[in-house]
């Protein structure tokens, strides 16, 4: 492929910004890479690894010249990382982000762009259990969904130029409202977290005449509740930043449980096989 | 091993009734074994494999001579299949069961022994996804738990010759009455699967601004959403088995659902952050 652009600035170069670098360098879209990072010898494996060209001694540095700059910091430090590279943005610099959670992260940081300057908020729909540059690599994205979610004032050519670098790395990228996006990922994640964290709270602290009822727990048990192994301050930090949303979807979920609840309540047969046909129908339609 | 009983009769020669067969077999631990199932294409299979050594055209036939019966049918069938047997049992007869809800099944099965015979309810905590003569094996219940639930009127030395046998087939076996039984599993087993179902049904039917989110999902979702797909009318069974066990179960969800969204409600950090880690530290405490 021709290069996109000539200088990509990688702030957090991680499995996500880590990989993005590599799949940009493997399709040949972009020229020089640079990497900022604050922890220091993540940093210098990323330039060992060939992952980045050179590496900034600090973010005010490192975004001079960029074309674009990639933020792949956990989701809510995002825009305090914005608002510290802002003022040394170049004239027609993009700056996009990787977070899961975009209305308040998008919100935030179109406002903190200089005149001339463009943020698009996006979201890989990729990862592995692995972090770090360590774990980076160049196919990460290839046929992962990558969303968009330009707002009204989003310039469009820089919204373009993320598009056409997000395909160039092998995603299918698409476009939506920062809203909409987050009140998807309410559901099928952000949702699905909490209830598995709640899950494994009320079955641990349950007292079934005092016995340990999690020793009695097998493999389905673990299979089902293996999320809610996932980091604790990376999942309060999305709960607190998608709030709205997740409130409105926890609420869905309560009322569907509290449906099922009666329904076993008062000793409903058909109206039980009904539910539960329904859920595997839609579960059997995502295989 | 040496011989246990002389004559086991299996209702029901599936993954489980099957398999049991084939363990005490190999165990030596059984003479002959006599196949009843209403599917009469399973049975010859059961009889063609080498599970069982004989086929009887009923169960009032087959349980003729038998020192132990081994009702291996859909949890809510079990009653039914005892009831047909009961006026053809030898006398010192033992039966037994296979079902995964205890207290409904061990109190109706135990009314209906004629003098001399004993009811003993159990359940073996293995399995797999097929079902089936041709899906038995041996190994199924190698170091897995077998739960026996005897009551206060259940002959001991039938309950100590169904701990014989369960040993010689690998299970590690312990003892616990109906009803705590029923509230560990509804605990760890209901439970889960009425949140999976609901929380399908609830993602599945979510409107957000009219678009199916079942689309986003990724692994993640699928994983964790995975028995939603399990087979509608055995939880159907399943829950009006074990209503009020599971009701209470739901009830103490519910409560640990409603806490951690009032933290959410409320933007509380610190109180996010303790619920998710005391979740994940009983989450990773079973791995």
């Amino acid at each position: 492929m021709s290069m996109i652009i000539e200088r990509l600035a990688v702030i957090g170069v991680g499995l996500i910004g880590g990989s993005f670098a590599r799949a940009l360098r493997e399709a040949g879209t972009v020229g020089a890479i640079v990497g900022i990072d604050t922890d220091r010898s993540n940093l210098e494996q990323a330039l060992s690894l060939g992952i980045v060209d050179e590496i900034a001694p600090d973010a005010a540095q490192g975004v001079r010249d960029a074309q674009v700059v990639f933020v792949s910091v956990p989701v809510c430090a995002i825009p305090a990382v914005v608002r510290e590279i802002a003022p040394f943005l170049p004239a027609g610099c993009i700056v996009s982000d990787g977070g899961s959670v975009k209305t308040a992260v998008v919100q935030e940081c179109e406002a903190l762009m200089p005149p001339g300057c463009a943020f698009v908020g996006g979201h890989p729909i990729a990862g592995t259990e692995h972090s770090g540059a360590g774990a980076a690599f160049a196919s990460l994205f290839n046929g992962k969904r990558c969303i968009l979610t330009p707002t009204r004032d989003t310039d469009a050519g820089a919204c373009d130029t993320m598009a056409r670098l997000w395909r160039s790395a092998g995603a299918n990228v698409c476009s939506m409202e920062p809203g909409h996006h987050d009140r998807i990922f309410a559901e099928i994640s952000h949702l699905p977290h909490v209830v598995a964290y709640a899950l494994v709270h009320a079955v641990g602290t349950a007292d079934v005449e005092g016995e340990n009822v999690l020793s009695y727990t097998a493999g389905g048990f673990r299979d089902f509740t293996r999320i809610a192994s996932s980091d604790p301050v990376m999942w309060r930090d999305i709960a607190l930043m998608n709030r709205t949303a997740l409130l409105a979807s926890i609420d869905g979920f309560s009322a569907s449980l509290a449906e099922l609840r009666q329904r076993i309540d008062r000793s409903d047969p058909a109206g039980l096989a009904e539910f539960f046909t329904i859920a595997k129908q839609f579960r059997d339609g995502i295989l």
